[in-house]
């Protein structure tokens, strides 16, 4: 890595200093597991610390949502007509597989070992109609389920909270086909996304979406959870790249829009209520998706930066001098960045400490006219003083390690014992102010401390600048319900005041779903509640979450 | 402009002949008023050739559409109430005006003088509080409405069919925000789109649509019919860009979802119903739309080509080595580009003739840079015999030319009487072929020909082909039924056939929506109908369109 002698008084000697990067294609297979635990294609959980079976019931961890008694109780009818319809290798009763080591405990519970259900059944469809028969079956026996994809959301949407049955779409995994002059990649729902990133990249294109999970997440569970990642500053948000969706209602009827059009204004753009819709309406079985040219050149750069003001002016330097190149700018605090260090004992690609740091990277078709486009803005931010120092990629080796200075953050916020974490959406002028009122509330009320007898370790935010999306993260040394009392609803409140969003890329799932009146008025969740009404009027469809 | 001495064999001098182009950086003003007689930011029409009471009525043009009975006519009680509400000046009653330059007929009829209704009252509400006592009030006395944009549709969406109350949103046209660090704009949703860009440009960024009726439509009205345009395939769809959505649905609630964030996952998407909803569900009172940098350089190249093949090879070629800085790429048969010859006696860029152009669009915010990646593809396509012969733009008055050579083929193409105009989405590979296969089956019929005893003169096709969007158009001596027996179901057979859309960005409205079963099926038509119930349960707004 070629680490900068710069000051920002030293601005003559950066033009030199500041070498143009090599460019590293591969970032995305380099540092995509950063997030711990995940649950692997087959659903299983690699490297967990504790069986499944120690985590606690969300039903009893949240004993104010009930059991709902319109729902039927699983009958040996029922499993048997499942297991007609799919066989008993595809649905999987608890404890009576063939196969001594098919433990459902995984389909159970979530990577972050915070939401566990009670479900006796897992369903594996392979194909649409299956799922078609499976939904149509539910909703007359009125049998609540839970559809799942990679099971990697943060906010319990894909698990159980009861005897929910889950319909996981794993089986269903295969690309339909891919249209290279076009760009329009057509998959099933169980498709993970690094085998369609890496597929594309040998026709020389790019899912328009990444992030940590990328390994065990399905992209039929991107577009059900709206996911953003870290690409959202480039690409957009999938309400713009997803072009059609293939799903099946309640009742079986199954949405015939996977359409292959980047344009196709005939009627009301239904496939939009499922690109974030979690699972409440019906079951996203494929998707079409515009996909773009893979880059032939990608850059990384990582800075430190001496307040929050810095940061933004650093970004405002990005958009205009960067462009049309600019793929992600994150932004770390100082504090993430130390306990990084501190925690993995890792050498940093700074040597000094900084309040804030940020990451960018630029995606473009031509090497040196990115490298040259970098070095402008390089020079700018140096010269005007907006960055105190700095250090770019020169391999893939360094890309990767600069990158897991962002991503490996998550990780290590457990190291204490749990975190409570927050993602949302603020005005990007307010984005940091909220983290240091956090840090001083919870100072206030004696929470926050070095010694053991306080709960908080500390309170940081990082989050993807570009895209205004923070997150709020208190590393703790263990749950606590007076932390939990100084938080909420506070942050919520807080975040209400300056019209932000209570989750920007997470979703509601079953933690959010008691906040959403922070985000949304009575008109809009009234609303929502209709069209819920209007095509799961059973409410079959991953009860007790979202709206 | 510098013509290049260009034969597929020569490629070697074409370094040198094609010469970096001089950034043109305000086409949008040069160009965009290529659409005739388009209603002015006042509804009055500019340089129509007769008056619009001259007009068929769609009554009486589209016997089979018969006024539904459920709906009240207008009466004394219910205009003293309007304009009590909105004093005199704003509730326009037909004749009765003080100022007797009022006349309500600009309202009642479409530019292209194929639509006009029976409208008496019209509307022009001040605030979305005015909008929302308007549809209460209509919705509880069952009076139908139109909301009016720009009035600039293709499909008769934005005037009334029989005495519907036209609503026009032409005084609500404030800018209401701008953040330039984010670039999110908030306006209202009768701000005109040249107004809005110009406001943009002042401030570097530019809005992410761009159409040739600018100077007339509302950004309102580009949402609610999901405007594609020419920067579509730069910028992507509304679905993506639009962050947040302001609407009164009829019984007057007001959805605020006018958020001016790029994430927020808390519940469905539900402005996206609006997006392309063409004012069936309710009336978009402002939107919130996040805009990119304004590029610093902008280039545009016109050739010739020998086929269809060799126009996709361009494309692909232009999609590898333009990759970010790729605007547009628009096609233009060669039939196009010699009527146009022909009718205006203009000058055209390239001497010679060619069976197809292509017009390449780059906007990047480095000119070295941008040039050179525009060389490169130019040595590319030369050495590769993909183009035969080409020009760049040197200067802004090549760069309106040019654009005016794509731009101004809607106009011409009325010189003889009529056109019948198909806006559609194919699979890029077909999308030629039916250009083709339509002059084949007229000609077979005898109704194309030279002599003034044929109905047809030509059929031709252009479009956004980056899109896959292509404009089928056939001229002719005027309309004819054995003309269109002979083009429909025809035409939309053979879009359903390759799964394409019988309505790619003009929308359903009037025209197409009898045919929107070519391009989705029962299903789908069924859950659209199921929203516009939910919705609007009286079905008073903008009744005998969309589905």
């Amino acid at each position: 890595m070629r680490r900068t002698a710069l000051s920002s008084r030293g601005s003559s000697c950066i033009k030199s200093s500041f070498r143009p990067a090599v460019q590293a294609q591969v970032r995305w297979n380099a540092s995509a597991s950063s997030e711990p635990h995940q649950p692997d294609a087959k659903g299983t959980v690699k490297g967990a610390p504790a069986p499944a079976k120690t985590i606690e019931f969300t039903s009893n961890k949240y004993p104010e949502i009930k059991r709902d008694s319109k729902f039927a109780t699983l009958t040996q009818e029922h499993v048997k007509y499942f297991q007609g319809l799919l066989g008993s290798e595809s649905a999987v009763l608890d404890g009576v597989s063939k196969d001594a080591s098919e433990d459902i405990e995984p389909y159970n519970s979530d990577w972050m070992r915070k939401f566990r259900g009670h479900a006796q059944l897992v369903l594996r469809p392979g194909s649409t109609e299956e799922v078609s028969k499976i939904l149509k079956y539910c909703n007359e026996n009125m049998l609540a389920v839970v559809p799942q994809g990679g099971n990697t959301g943060l906010v319990g949407g894909s698990v159980p909270v009861f005897d929910e049955i889950v319909i996981s779409m794993q089986k269903m995994n295969k690309i339909r086909s891919f249209d290279d002059v076009s760009g329009i990649l057509v998959a099933d729902a169980g498709v993970i996304l690094e085998v369609a990133d890496n597929y594309l990249a040998e026709k020389n294109h790019i899912f328009p979406l990444d992030l940590g999970a990328k390994g065990s997440c399905h992209v039929g569970g991107n577009v059900a959870t709206n996911a953003g990642g870290l690409r959202l500053l480039r690409y957009g948000s999938l309400h713009g790249s997803v072009l059609g969706i293939e799903a099946v209602l309640p009742d079986g009827r199954i949405m015939n829009d996977l359409v292959t059009l980047r344009k196709n204004n005939t009627g009301y753009d239904l496939k939009q209520l499922f690109i974030g819709g979690e699972g409440t309406l019906g079951i996203v079985t494929a998707i079409s998706i515009i996909c773009p040219q893979r880059p032939q050149a990608v850059n990384v750069a990582y800075f430190g930066l001496e307040s929050y003001d810095h940061a933004q002016k650093a970004f405002r330097a990005a958009k205009t001098q960067l462009g049309e190149i600019l793929s992600a700018f994150e932004m770390m605090d100082g504090r993430t960045q130390k306990m990084l260090r501190d925690v993995t004992g890792r050498k940093m690609p700074l040597e000094g400490e900084h309040p804030f740091y940020c990451l960018i990277e630029t995606s473009g078709s031509n090497t040196d006219h990115d490298s040259e486009k970098l070095q402008n803005f390089l020079e700018h931010v140096m010269e005007q003083e907006i960055v105190a120092d700095g250090v770019m990629s020169e391999n893939q080796t360094q890309f990767a390690d600069i990158w897991s200075c962002r991503e490996g953050i998550t990780e290590i916020l457990g190291h204490w014992g749990g975190v409570y974490k927050y993602d949302l959406s603020l005005p990007i002028g307010d984005l940091y102010a909220l983290v240091d009122e956090t840090r001083e509330r919870l100072t206030q009320a004696g929470l926050l401390g070095d010694s053991e007898s306080h709960p908080v370790v500390d309170v940081v935010g990082y989050g993807h600048m570009g895209d205004a999306n923070l997150h709020l993260n208190i590393p703790t040394r263990g749950y606590n319900k007076d932390v939990e009392k100084a938080l909420e609803p506070w942050v919520y409140e807080w975040v209400q005041q300056k019209n932000g969003s209570i989750s920007a890329e997470h979703g509601l799932g079953v933690t959010k779903k008691p906040y959403i009146g922070y985000s949304r008025d009575d008109t809009m969740i009234g609303m929502m509640k209709q069209i819920k009404n209007l095509y799961d009027p059973n409410g079959i469809m991953n009860p007790y979450k979202y709206i």
